[in-house]
């Protein structure tokens, strides 16, 4: 009986262990954290190619951040929440970094090859919102 | 042994569970949900209550969303990414729901009781900009 009950607990553990290493990571975005967004605003004869930013620009400059990265985020503009008035955002690229000093220590270097990378998707200048999460 | 196998099988079965039921609910941000970021613009004089907002402001509004809302985060302004350049933002409230018809349903009714409780943290207008979550 004892040795049933220790079988038992021991497949039960390894059960556990296998179902918690099984399972999606998903990063935790804690308060404290910084976000590092990159906002492209809306004007007439404004144009943003998603599928590049989404496909070739963010995961480009994202590994460039290392183990500072938590997660890096996209988002489409659809419309401004008052009616009539004009679309404030075409899309914004975040970046939820650990370090703000780390982050602007590895986009540094390579400042000029992101901004050179501008042109293939966006006629835009965007404007960079470095914030805290509250909650 | 048979008998001992389905006894370890149910055993099993219950602790994963069990573990799946204990583990905190973490809610997931997918590919196509809406974002509806309610932004503060920082200029001079402006002023806004942070801690009114996260206490009582926020989850008020929050309550009026029903299972509609995924969930709803805050940040707090602290710079331009582009040195000597003004803070875009003194803060971001973001609700992230599965419907914006639904949201805006459920707002509608409630909007004027939640403008009258904007002058106890802020004198600020907001600008209300609506997205989909793109990754």
């Amino acid at each position: 009986m004892t040795f049933k009950l220790i079988v038992t607990f021991v497949l039960l553990t390894t059960g556990f262990a296998a179902l918690s290493q099984g399972k999606p990571t998903t990063a935790v975005v804690e308060k404290g954290i910084i976000k590092v967004a990159i906002m492209y605003p809306y004007a007439e004869g404004k144009t943003f190619n998603m599928e590049y930013y989404e496909t070739r620009h963010m995961p480009m400059v994202a590994g460039f951040l290392g183990p500072n990265l938590v997660k890096y985020t996209i988002e489409k503009g659809l419309a401004n929440g008052v009616p009539n008035q004009p679309l404030p955002f075409m899309a914004i690229g975040t970046f939820y970094v650990q370090s703000l000093s780390d982050y602007q220590a590895a986009i540094g270097p390579k400042r000029d090859s992101i901004r050179a990378d501008f042109s293939n998707y966006t006629n835009i200048s965007p404007v960079i919102f470095v914030s805290e999460v509250v909650k």
